[in-house]
């Protein structure tokens, strides 16, 4: 009955229902349909809450489902598991798949080595299309699905590889070496899987081989999996421009929630309390002309907002490597440029509203003055705080935003409260 | 010498070539290396330089070089020309050409008509494996590459697929409809790229097949494109959340940068004056105590700032489908309880340094009220108006911004004020 039900449904689809179940419910299920039950689903569901199924059964359980996954479905499933947790598992396995994930998981965090499949055709170069072909039909132990065959020398040096069309298409007694195409695109295992997402769009690949140190075929990306990293990537980068943990899922409670935004909210507060302090150190003429109190969120606020602006296509342009050293100073001067427009564009009209609303002409003047001033402020700070995390190795759509605001907030108040202060002489 | 250096060269590294050489430079280029040159880089390049280039061509040159695209390339090439100038170089393409590209330009922009290919493989179910590989290796009008072969009746009503391994790894005289699996996902013609881009995501697709409305198979989609899709949308979602036009590119010049930016720091100004008439109704109580003007914008940034992370995950949740009806519910609580928690924990960070900040006890317990009010109506602000905008069918991504900000600023100076007004009888 279950069993008929479930055994249909594709593994998305199933993750789904697994999502919509109770935590007793889940393990219950996966319980029930025993050796029925396909762990590829687990991996379709969050983080949270695959974690928490897998500690929930028993090693043997978990082992005996992983020995049915492909190696880069066995990684992703036990990744987030704590390292013990892990090695009670991997304990379980045959040896061959122990040796086999145990690799993947020395390479580092989001390496081409962990997302990589270990399950590839090689051929050696001295066979006819027509060996392949028969190899490919007597095999029993060829993986699922592939799109290409790689051809290697006998210590597993990448010679060329074949896309499955090409063979189909070329008579059986040719040899391998003619219908090989012999520039393959390359990754090594330990390099990022960012990198390798740019890639594969760049050059509108299926498949990469992935070689180790010594040069020798170790595995194969495929692209399936390539755009789970660059959603993942995306949703990460979106995430850390809106200050939200790359982590948080919409299936996380309320208390986790809460703890996670936590953070990011105080050190906000903090830039908040600084850019106070500027306010505060005028106190006196903020006292005297209580409109400078009433105009000064403005100039900072539409200081931010165009900072942001610069900062989000800096931090998308680093991301996808269309800024970098070869451009850099022509994007700096383009932004503080047109930050200078648009801050004479928004003096004008900000300075007549303000002067009519006031019915104080000179304070258009100081007003327009001041929101010049931010917006190139702005702009260098957009640009600049970001390229400057980029060069230290931190991620700038984390961490650029704090700063950017404490910029913009800083310079806007000082610059307004400053030219009033000259310009009547409080 | 030229076309030796650049014949070799892959389309995405000659599409970089092209964008660093000038205006003058890029149209001569293209001329000379003459029918030696791959349109395909073309399509590599920003729209806005893609576009120029064209121009300079004339039509004839561009007619040649789109013929030898495949289909959704050639689509990709013309999409962001004039209808005129379109029209006048489909008009130089052979008869058949043209009436298969003008048909995927009558799909709405985004669709998966546009992205298409409409050149695929298709075989009658009466085959066996071994007409299908023997029309394979003599039939020469093929697509380039292709990883799966379909099968329809005689009305083009589409069957089933089979992968190539499975006919590489199958006996030859096995029928095509033993080894072809029915459960083909497709996706109708006038369907939104976005849409697509999840399912691929979703059920791990290399291809689809994709369907008129009468049910024909009329094209296929493969992943390559799809990647460029997501890559896109993503793009465009990030950079509509910081304010910046999907089409704003890194190529663009100064005053292209200004204008497009113009237009939301526009938004977002009128916004800064509506929360500032908040300030302007408490004029006489920030003359008698002008430490409320120093911590208001404390309140409303706060405010803002737990907005944006709330709006942040609503907007990627309606964007990848994880909120809907079935969960908004539970989300619109889980957000409003969360802004309430830590509504309460910066109560009391914010409340005892600003007590203390000014040696005002009370001053503590004004702003710790305000900030809870105000991270509470942020919590809601930022899941209600996204979800309404969707509902509208105006992108969250784009609109939700200056809603929200207003929503936060105004709380914020409201309450702050409000309670500051009342507690202390100014
Ligand atoms: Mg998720
Ligand atoms: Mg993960
Ligand atoms: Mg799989
Ligand atoms: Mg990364
Ligand atoms: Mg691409
Ligand atoms: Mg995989
Ligand atoms: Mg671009
Ligand atoms: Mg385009
Ligand atoms: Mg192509
Ligand atoms: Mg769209
Ligand atoms: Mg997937
Ligand atoms: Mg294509
Ligand atoms: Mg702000």
């Amino acid at each position: 009955r279950l069993k008929d039900l479930v055994g249909e449904a594709h593994e998305a689809d199933m993750g789904d229902l697994i999502a919509q179940l109770s935590s007793d419910e889940r393990t219950r299920l996966v319980e029930l349909l025993g050796a029925d039950f396909d762990f590829n689903a687990l991996i379709e569901v969050d983080d949270a809450i695959r974690v928490e199924i897998l500690e929930d059964l028993s090693p043997e359980q978990v082992a005996e489902g992983v020995a049915d996954l492909d190696s880069d479905d066995a990684v992703a499933l036990l990744e987030d598991l704590t390292e013990e947790d892990r090695t009670e598992i991997l304990d379980k396995l045959t040896p061959i798949d122990r040796v086999a994930l145990k690799r993947a998981f020395d390479y580092p965090d989001d390496s081409a080595g962990r997302r990589m499949k270990d399950d590839f055709i090689a051929v050696p170069p001295f066979w006819t299309v027509g060996q392949v072909i028969d190899h490919l039909r007597e095999a029993d132990d060829l993986p699922e699905d592939f799109t290409e065959i790689f051809v290697v020398d006998p210590g597993y040096h990448l010679q060329g590889h074949i896309r499955l069309d090409r063979i189909l298409r070329t008579k059986r007694g040719v040899p391998v070496t003619e219908v090989m195409e012999e520039d393959v695109r390359t990754v090594e295992a330990g390099e990022d899987q960012h990198d390798v997402a740019l890639m594969f769009e760049r050059y509108n690949l299926l498949s990469a081989a992935v070689v180790d140190d010594a040069g020798r075929l170790v595995g194969v990306l495929t692209v399936d999996d390539i755009v789970d990293v660059i959603e993942e990537e995306a949703d990460a980068e979106i995430k850390a421009l809106g200050g939200v943990k790359a982590d948080e899922e919409i299936s996380d409670s309320v208390w986790t929630t809460a703890k996670g935004r936590f953070g990011w909210l105080f050190i906000n507060l903090i830039t908040a309390f600084v850019a106070s302090t500027v306010l505060k150190s005028f106190e006196v003429e903020l006292e005297k002309m209580v409109a400078l109190a009433v105009l000064a969120p403005i100039v900072a606020s539409q200081g931010g907002n165009a900072a942001t602006q610069t900062m989000t296509v800096a931090v998308r342009a680093l991301a996808t490597h269309e800024l970098g050293p070869h451009n850099a100073l022509r994007i700096i001067i383009r932004e503080v440029m047109a930050g200078f427009i648009n801050g004479l564009a928004f003096a004008v009209i900000t300075g007549l509203i303000a002067g009519f609303w006031f019915g104080i002409a000179d304070l258009g003047l100081v007003i327009g003055l001041a929101m010049i001033c931010n917006l190139v402020a702005g702009a260098m700070g957009g640009i600049l705080i970001p390229l400057a995390l980029d060069r230290l190795n931190a991620d700038p759509a984390v961490s650029s935003g704090p700063f950017v605001t404490t910029v913009t907030d800083v310079t806007g108040f000082l610059a307004f409260l400053g030219i009033a202060t000259w310009w009547f002489k409080i």
